[in-house]
């Protein structure tokens, strides 16, 4: 039926995380989250959470839903693009234009113990759930926002895009190589880094509304997150005052590390300590490079990085990738393969891990995603529901709330569900 | 020394993130982690707890201690790697290569929530605290480490470093511009995911903890982690079985989107959809290329971005960076600044959102850090503390567990602390 391309741990003997037997249901079973999340930081941070066993109910807008669902590639006509970031939810439709939906909203706050929402700053005070209303009428809710650049201050209402925030963060402006041009990374760092911080937020400071019966409203921004993940290249500029150049892939500070050329590829080494360099030196044949004054110690390597590297190169050019890993693995050399998401995917360690897995998307066939982060021993992580149809369980989700069958059709008929 | 409030570098009115007053403590105060990780991943996940309240005992090697404290820039004798990466902890000595300093980390783990570890798969277990025995000693606990690979799998004993992981994860491979090499990405973003992923499982863990009492054992690998943040690509991979190759600056599916050309530098512009393209083309004051059947929609456009790339560049180069990122902020078009790290900590969002803080480190004076990313409402993250000196707090630990003068001298002059 469907392109699914590369193995799956299918045939692997041991019982699948997707297999809950014997298991603990997930550390976050019995959490109710209600998520006005849409693209893809929110839904990524809400999926973690209904990955490790929340509740998860996607409040989508009747007939259009998130955008993501018309985009990106389609399997039998459903956006693998959005089955990656909304496996483990349901899905209602909900017009919150309207006071009626409004209402609806209201009533399924009432029971929830989570709200996430990537609006714009001010979007939910427009919607009558301003930050005071809600610790006013939900005082054990918490409220988890990723917005663009915060909520305070002179960008918050501007537009907020990963690219952008990729720009301003000082992340590009570090990534890529001398004399390039600043780089982007291809994936969207700043949503998915935000939606990892929300989801450690929001589980603190659930952390503390069971310890306290206090709920909490938390954000973090795209930049914010981003700012923080250059910390290691901050905590360099703030001693010394000197802004960080791009080194594509050479350590600013280490040598050797980097791409090394073998006989049919390229091989990533990093040894991280004089110790490592010893055995990177020895297991290459060529510890006597030591015994060079201008090889003796880092600041030195460093001093005569092109002169080192054309000297590995030679010796590592005589040899395969796969000779190579062998071989500086078992010498105990942090190495690996350069390797595409076709032979990361192929990767018999990404296989042993699971990070491939299936979702059984009913109509559509089979979707593949990426795996579970995150290894639980007794509460581990699994796939409970694939991602939903756009409105799958608005009725199921209205009758929990003791709306009758005449109701929802009439909800639906006036165009609020 | 002791508890130095960090101060802030803004001139700001508003009451400070740093200063308690009014405040709850923190989400994760009164929750306990003996915190055996070194070098970043671990200690920037550790920190993270730490800076919501948790109480974080770093342990270290007597006389040695985490290999950060001897790396990157000193300040006055103290790393500002390390005070980056270790705020908000307290340090004690402990060799735990002896019997005696193994029973001296068992007492403290009768009274921790949570132990944190970042060594080798198989390292604690050697220590005696292999997996079953910390779940039947310490059944509250929560034990969450961090590994290269995963603790299972042909690659579980392979030593790990994120330039590997980067490798092997295939973000390096999607990571450059085409035609040049892969690229890895400046920070070392597979520790730093790793500590979101380890703080977001702790925390996920602890609320189960709350719940019904059980303590969990949970992982997060370098590779498993980089491998999730790449879903947007992955998913597409999945879907059409075509591996995505690198393109640098530009969006694989969308234009206009990039980096464009001003009078005095870049500005990155990215407008996200199609009523976004049309604000752009507006602002630039070339609406009228959308009527070329060439530029007439995204495919059109996709097929024939270098044309398009020229004409919009003709417009931006007579402008000034400043001048375009008002003009079209205005108009809603996501757009920035491509800012290098002087730049990012000098803008007055990043300054608004207090995403440098300085830590008071006694002797060494002042040392910047980043901020936090993920702010609350009502029990903000802190600086409770700066970054300890080496076993800094040994005898006051020593002594809540009960230890005297006498007997903590003791212990020093055996080396077992």
């Amino acid at each position: 039926m469907d392109a699914s391309p590369g193995r799956d741990d299918s045939d692997d003997p041991r019982p699948s995380t997707q297999d809950a037997t014997g298991l603990a249901p997930g550390s976050l079973a019995g959490i109710r989250v209600i998520d006005l999340t849409r693209v893809i930081s929110g839904p990524f941070a809400s999926q973690m959470l209904g990955d490790h066993g929340a509740e998860v109910i996607k409040i989508e807008t009747p007939g259009e839903g998130d955008v993501v669902r018309r985009q990106g590639n389609m399997v039998n006509g459903f956006s693998a693009y959005f089955a990656q970031f909304n496996r483990n939810k349901r899905s209602i439709t909900l017009n919150l234009r309207e006071p009626e939906g409004r209402q609806i909203l209201n009533r399924l706050l009432e029971d929830a113990d989570v709200l996430v929402e990537n609006f714009r700053p001010g979007v939910l005070a427009k919607m009558g759930l301003d930050d005071d209303t809600l610790r006013q009428r939900f005082p054990r809710l918490v409220v988890g926002r990723i917005n663009g650049f915060g909520s305070t201050g002179p960008y918050r209402d501007r537009p907020a895009y990963d690219f952008v925030a990729q720009a301003m963060s000082g992340f590009m402006g570090v990534n890529g190589v001398e004399g390039g041009e600043p780089m982007r990374a291809a994936p969207p760092i700043s949503d998915m880094v935000a939606s990892l911080n929300l989801a450690f937020g929001v589980s603190a400071a659930l952390v503390r509304r069971e310890r306290t019966g206090q709920g909490e409203i938390l954000e973090t921004a795209l930049t914010n997150g981003l700012v923080v993940m250059l910390g290691y290249l901050a905590a360099e500029y703030f001693a010394t005052g000197e802004v960080p150049r791009r080194t594509g892939n050479d350590h600013p500070m280490l040598y050797p590390y980097g791409l090394f050329e073998a006989s049919d590829g390229e091989v990533a080494i990093a040894p991280s300590s004089e110790t490592m360099v010893r055995r990177l030196l020895e297991a290459l044949g060529r510890v006597d490079l030591l015994e060079q004054p201008r090889f003796a110690d880092n600041a030195q390597r460093m001093a005569h990085r092109e002169a080192l590297r054309e000297i590995l190169n030679e010796v590592t050019r005589r040899r395969s990738v796969d000779d190579w890993i062998e071989h500086l693995n078992t010498a105990g050399v942090p190495c690996g393969r350069v390797q595409d998401l076709r032979e990361t995917f192929d990767d018999p360690q990404i296989i042993d891990q699971r990070m491939r897995l299936t979702l059984d998307q009913g109509e559509a066939g089979q979707i593949a995603t990426t795996g579970f982060p995150v290894k639980m021993r007794e509460a581990p992580a699994m796939i409970q529901r694939p991602a939903p149809q756009l409105g799958e369980h608005t009725d199921e989700v209205l009758a929990e709330l003791g709306f009758g069958a005449d109701e929802c059709r009439a909800l639906r008929q006036r165009g609020i569900v």
